[in-house]
This record gives C-alpha cells, structure tokens and sequence, in this order.
C-alpha cells in the first residue's frame, strides 16, 4: 500500500520523532511505500487567508468556503495546498501524528487540516437535494482508503477513560475521527495513542514501540471503527438527525454515531 | 467588568466581525471596558516552535512543555505571549470568537491557546501530591474569571443536536470549554451560537444579534456550565477516575463531568 504521514511535532529528537521512525520502518519492511509532510520541518503555514486565493481580486470580501472553493474549480490554490491534496489522492492509508496539545492537534496541523481540506475536495462534494445531503461522512474523495492518529499524551490513561476527568479519549478525538477523517470519506482505524510520554524508560518506550509496529502490520486489516454512513438510511434528510428507534434509547451524545455491537463502549479502542 | 475578546477571523468585513461589533458596542453601553486581541490583524504566530524560546541553547533537544516552564519562570517568553497573558490576568471575562472550522477553532486560535497557556501559567500549577493533582478545572490561575465562546456555524443547527450527524455541539467544543476554558480556572459559560450563518439575510442578523447583545447583558449573571471541580471531592486521586456512585450509572461520555440538575441533558446550552 502507499502511505502518507502526516508529522506535527517541532523536534524530530522527541519521542514523537522516534515513532514516526518506528513506523517508518515497519511499513518500509513490510513492502508498503511511504511518503512523510513533515509541517515543521517544511515550515507549513498555519493560517488560512487571503493569500491562499491569489486569484481573490483585492477589494473582494473574503469568503473562506467561496473563495476556496473557487480556487479549486480554478485549479488555482497555492502549490503547497496542491502538492498535499496530490498526496491524499495517491495514498491508501492517511496517518496523522501529533502530540495532544490541549485535548486535540497542535495548530500547524490543524492549519494542515483547515487549508488542504478545499471546498470542493474534502467538503461540498456530491448532490445536494432532498434525497442526499452531499457525499460525507463515509463517502466523498477519500472514500475506500483507510486512515488512523498516532497521538502521545502526557497524562495517565487513566485521566481519558470512561471516567476518566479528561473525558474518554474517543469523545476528544471525535471531532477529528468523525469531523476530519470520516467526513471526506476515510475508513477510521482506531487511534494509537501512548499515554504518560514524558516518563518512558527505554523498556517503555520498546513496549509503545512494538505496539505501533503491530499496528503498522495490521494497517491493512484492523476493523475501522463503524461509523454510521451518512446516506445509509440511518440518518433523517434534511435534519441529519439518528432515526428514533436507532441507537440505545437512553444514550446521548458521540457513541450513537456507532453502527452495530461496538456502539455499546469504546471496546474498539486501542488500549496503548 | 474587563473583557477581553479574542478574535479569530481573517475578514472584518464577515458576519463574525460584525458579531464582535455588536458585542464589543454592547458590552461598552454597559460600562464595561473591552480590549480586543485580533489575531489576524496583529499577524500572530500560530506554531509552537524554538524561536519561541530564545534562552533555548541551539543544540538543546527541544521539549515544549519544558522549555515553556523554565522560559514562564525566567520570565522570558516572548513579547507577544507576555502581552496576551498580561491581557488575561487583566480581564475578568475571556471571549474566543470564531468560526467553527471543521467542528473546532481556527488553526491561529488554537495557536494563540498553544503559545500563551505556558507551562507554570495555565497548566503546572499548583500541588502535586497524593492529595492533589495541582490546581486545574475550576482552580488555576484564571480562577474567579469567566469565559465564554462566540462561535457561527454554517451548518444546521437540527445537524448539531443531541442525535445530530455532527455530534452534539456540547461534545464537540467539550475539548475547548473544558479542556481549554475551565482547566486553568474559568467559570465557563454557555457558548453563544449562530447556526446557518452563510444564509442569514438582514432580519436573520438582527435576531442573532439582539440575542447576541442579551449575553452580553448578562455576561455577569448567567449561570456558568456546573462541571465538577477537580479537586472537589467528586474524583478519585490519582486515578482522576469519577467516584462510584456519582453521575448517572448507565450514563458514559462527557456529560458525567457536570454536577446536579444540568447533568441530564444539554439544556444549558445556548439555542440561539
């Protein structure tokens, strides 16, 4: 398979570093082609403005949506935004890889997210009518590749669980499984995440290590987490709302956007 | 009351900008004094990186939680950080405004959150012991001090309720509200929200402003979110874990991290 990783953590000597070369390794070993955007090491840029629409005239009020999705009929957004659309397209299985900043991604790679992701390529896709509401949420341009986080937290795995005071990890990571990932299309591995980074030993750190390379191996095959598709009958036009009768009737919140037996609890998520 | 309003939009000419103008006239008619962090505008740095941390030796292994410590301690952050933390110690209300990008804040907000929550300001403060687990959620610096965010969605708002394809808007801005307002001490109240926002005509903005003005009227008097307080009692030490007992016991999610009555549902939420 053709892999592309996505790195958002400013020293490649962190630990960070040291699994993204872990991984590496283990895809390379295992016969799949790999490509890295490396966002510090190539001084992405963050912000989405008015210099991403060169073709925006200069007195024009600036519309992010309008203006990106004008620029992409146009094929006129910047090269870099290009050259990482062109590698969305060419891979089979997207890994972002980031520290857990304040309970998501670091803002170089959510400004990743927030320029690459144009109107017309990752969102705004497909028939809009009284039937479907676009092609999201397991449909769209990504459809039928795969993708996964490799997150390192500082706190205790404790501090995410069921209970836990941070709230469960799953929930955290929703907007980005299910509002970044499954949106355009992705089938969304569970996350990798390794907790208490900061007071790993070299014993530690070979047991994350191993446990990322056994995911690294079963990137082909690991069950995605199941998601409901949004045009799969589930869902009510236009309120995009669950049918009444779907899900636990008791339940309330992310955990009703599951699809089947994993909807009860977080079961499928990895326990790194 | 002092506020501070932190702005996230490139275009002042959008209908968030002309929200901001609507709040900050409002809060002044009550007497209140506003400054306003315009992150566009003042051409913020969104990325956590070594120029940061000029006191940083050059062949240094880079750790940011570190380097941010020592340079808080040294009082030898950069000006642009000093000054926004100086604006935070200054007012006693925060507001983050911005547009919901793919079901979270702008990549130059969450940079603005990056850079300024140092280490030993926002979070490393206080106790830690077998007693304690420092001082966050709902202690901290920025105790006694309230927070709210102004945000605007294009979507609807039916696709942001409680069985919602998006998830619930309170799940998803959870990592912001609890994560980011009420960890270092704010008292966070709920957010304001404008759905459906590329489609308001005059009469349409209007509405969403007078409701907009009516919390700013009561920016002191409405009722902050009733999440559980660290170290309250409700959470075991040092699992973090909430007690047994506490909460509804089918209930699981993010909802348990509210005490009392609001816990059942979402009906603290703002339904503008």
């Amino acid at each position: 398979m053709k892999v592309l990783l996505v790195f958002a953590h400013p020293e490649p000597r962190s630990l960070n570093g040291a699994l993204r070369d872990v991984a590496i390794r283990e895809l390379e070993a295992q016969g799949h082609e790999v490509r890295v955007s490396d966002l510090y090491a190539d001084g992405w840029k963050s912000e989405v403005d008015r210099a991403d629409f060169p073709v925006l005239a200069p007195d024009a009020r600036f519309r992010p949506a309008a203006a990106s999705g004008e620029a992409f009929v146009a094929d006129a957004l910047t090269e870099d935004v290009k050259a990482e659309q062109e590698k969305l397209l060419w891979a089979d299985v997207l890994i972002l890889q980031f520290p857990l900043w304040w309970f998501t991604m670091p803002a170089i790679l959510k400004g990743w997210v927030d320029r690459v992701y144009a109107y017309g390529f990752a969102y705004g896709v497909g028939e809009h009518s009284d039937r479907r509401w676009g092609d999201r949420y397991g449909e769209g341009t990504l459809a039928g590749k795969r993708a996964m986080l490799i997150v390192t937290a500082g706190g205790w795995e404790e501090h995410y669980s069921a209970r836990g005071i941070n709230g469960p990890i799953d929930d955290l990571l929703f907007p980005i499984n299910h509002g970044i990932l499954y949106y355009p299309g992705y089938d969304v591995l569970p996350p990798f995440v390794a907790y208490r980074v900061d007071r790993l030993d070299d014993a530690g750190f070979e047991a994350v290590a191993e446990q990322l390379r056994e995911r690294m191996r079963t990137l082909g095959s690991t069950p995605s987490i199941p998601y409901r598709r949004q045009n799969g009958g589930d869902y009510l036009i236009p309120s995009m709302q669950l049918r009444p009768g779907l899900g636990d009737p008791g339940a309330t919140g992310l955990a009703l956007h599951l699809n089947g037996a994993g909807a009860a609890g977080p079961g499928w998520v990895d326990e790194a």
